[in-house]
C-alpha cells in the first residue's frame, strides 16, 4: 500500500494512492496514521477494510495538497555520514558505529511544500534520504528481528543550515530543526512493496541540474543494523521516523560550496518512493 | 497551580495540587495536560473552572503514583553546559552561545519511578536541572517577550549515560535518551507562582550524600534568554520542555568519576518546584 494524507496543513486527513494512481479518502477508516494506527495492527486492518471498502471511498482530486503521509511522531531519529563518498566530501571519517541525531519534528512539511531559507541563513543545503518507518515498538531488537519492527519507507529530504549545523557551538541538532526542514512523501510505501531496500536508487536535482545521484547499496550501516543500534540506546515507538543519511552531492561538499536560495526548485526522488519538489523560499 | 498527572503508567489522569497538599482530580474539565491545552490557554480556563468546581473534584489518594505532570511533548530541548562550574568540571569551555541537544521524549517517567540502567552500561550520571513548559508557540521570540511563551516550570533529572553521549562516535543524544532517562515532576508550577526562576537552589543527592547544590544565579543564560534563542532555530510549541542544564557536581566530574549502580537512591529538588526520588534499578 502507499499512504497518503492530504488537504491544507494541519488539517491532513488519511488516504491511499492505487496502483493506477487514484488516490482514495479512507478517513472513513481511520482518523490518523499516528501512534496508535501503526502500534495497533493499523496497516493491516486498513488493507483488510479496503478489500470491502475501496469501492465506497471518495476519490479524492488530483490537484489536491499532499501533507507529510504519517502525523508527527514521537521522535526523526537521522542517521549520519551513512554513506561512505558523503563522509569524505564532509570532510569526516567513515564512523565505526552509526552517528545518531535528532531532528526537530516540527520540522515536518509536506512533499511539496515550500522549504523556508531561516532569518540570515546563508549556508541552507539539500539531502536527498531513505526514511524509514517504525511499525512495532523497539527496544534492545535483534537485527534478524529488526524488519518486523519496520512498517515502510519514505521519501525525506533532510534539509540542513551547515553554519547552525556545524558553526554554532556543536550538536547538530540546531541545524536540522528549522521549520519546513523535513518535507516528507509523497507517499508511504509498506514494506511488502519494496524488495530490497538496500539497492535503491536516490537522486536530488537543484533547478534541474544533478546533484545527488547514488544507491542505497552504499549504505555503511543497513536497515536491520540501524534499527537494532538505535534501539539499544532509545526505545522506537510505532510511527517514528529514522533516516538513513545522505550520500554523495550535498552542497557543502562542493568547491566552492553551493547553498540555496530564494527562488531555487529542488527535486528529488528514491526508486519506487515517488519524488517531491520544493520550492525555496525567503522567510517573510 | 500546581498540575500533576496521576495513575499508572501511560494511563494518568490530569490533576492539581492545592496549596495544602489537598490532590484533585480535574478529569472532568480536560482530558490531557498536552500540547492543545497549553496551547488553547488551558491554564487560564483552568483557573476559572476550578474556582467554581474544586469542591466537585474527586480527591486523589495520598499513596497514588505520579505521572510526568505533562504528556510527552513533541521534543525536550536540552541546554548544555549552561553552568560554568559544571563546563569546567566536564572539561569544556563556557560556550560563547548556548549548546542544544535533544533527549527523546520517549525517556519520560514519573518523578519517582524506577530509573533503569541500561543493559551493559557502566557510565549511568545524574543530573538536576529546572526545566521550563512552553505555553505559546514560539518563533523568533524577542528576549522581551520571551516569557509570554513560558507555562511553568518543573523539576528535571536529566539521566546521561556518559559513554554513549561522549564515547560513542559523536551527537550527545544517544546518552541521553534510554528509557527512564528523563524523570519529571512531582508538579509543574505555573510561572505566577516562581517569583524568581533565576534564584532557585537546586540540590541533588546520592544515598543521602550531597553531590550537586547550586543555584539557577549561576546560568550562564537565563530563560529569556534560551527562550529567544532557541526560537531562532526551531519553533518551541505548546508543551514542549526546555531543561536548562544542570550545575557543579555531578559523577563525571569526580575523581575518580562516579556512575550509579542498582540499589542507589537518588533525590533530588528545586525551590518551590518539589522533590523527587528515584530507586536505580538494572535492566532485566
Amino acid at each position: 500500500m502507499k499512504l497518503i494524507r492530504f488537504g491544507s496543513k494541519d488539517n491532513e486527513k488519511p488516504g491511499v494512492q492505487l496502483n493506477d494512481k487514484t488516490r482514495l479518502d479512507v478517513s472513513g477508516f481511520v482518523n490518523e496514521y499516528d501512534e496508535d494506527f501503526f502500534g495497533d495492527d493499523g496497516l493491516a486492518r486498513l488493507e483488510t477494510w479496503l478489500d470491502k471498502n475501496a469501492d465506497e471511498c471518495p476519490v479524492i482530486k488530483e490537484d489536491v495538497r499532499l501533507g507529510s503521509p504519517l502525523k508527527r511522531p514521537s521522535k526523526i531519529v537521522c542517521v549520519g555520514l551513512n554513506y561512505a563518498q558523503h563522509a569524505a566530501e564532509s570532510g569526516m571519517p567513515v564512523p565505526k558505529e552509526p552517528v545518531l541525531f535528532f531532528k526537530a519534528t516540527s520540522a515536518i512539511v509536506g512533499p511539496n511544500d515550500d522549504v523556508i531559507i531561516p532569518k540570515g541563513s546563508e549556508k541552507t543545503d539539500w539531502e536527498v534520504e531513505l526514511a524509514f518507518v517504525i511499525g512495532k515498538k523497539a527496544s534492545y531488537v535483534t537485527e534478524e528481528n529488526a524488519m518486523e519492527h519496520v512498517a515502510g519507507y519514505v521519501l525525506h529530504n533532510d534539509y540542513s543550515e551547515r553554519e547552525y549545523q556545524l558553526e554554532r557551538e556543536g550538536q547538530w541538532v540546531k541545524g536540522k530543526s528549522c521549520d519546513t526542514f523535513a518535507p516528507l512523501g509523497p507517499y508511504l510505501v509498506t514494506k511488502d512493496e519494496i524488495k530490497n531496500p538496500h539497492d535503491l536508487n536516490l537522486w536530488l536535482k537543484l533547478n534541474g541540474e544533478m546533484m545527488q545521484n547514488s544507491s542505497t547499496s552504499d549504505f555503511v550501516f543497513n536497515i536491520p543494523k540501524l534499527v537494532s543500534y538505535i534501539s539499544e540506546f532509545m526505545t522506537l515507538l510505532p510511527g517514528d521516523i529514522v533516516s538513513t543519511g545522505t550520500p554523495f552531492g550535498v552542497g557543502l561538499g562542493l568547491n566552492p560550496p553551493k547553498y540555496l536560495k530564494p527562488g531555487d526548485v529542488v527535486e528529488l526522488g528514491i526508486d519506487g518512493l515517488g519524488t517531491s519538489k520544493q520550492h525555496i523560499k525567503a522567510f517573510e
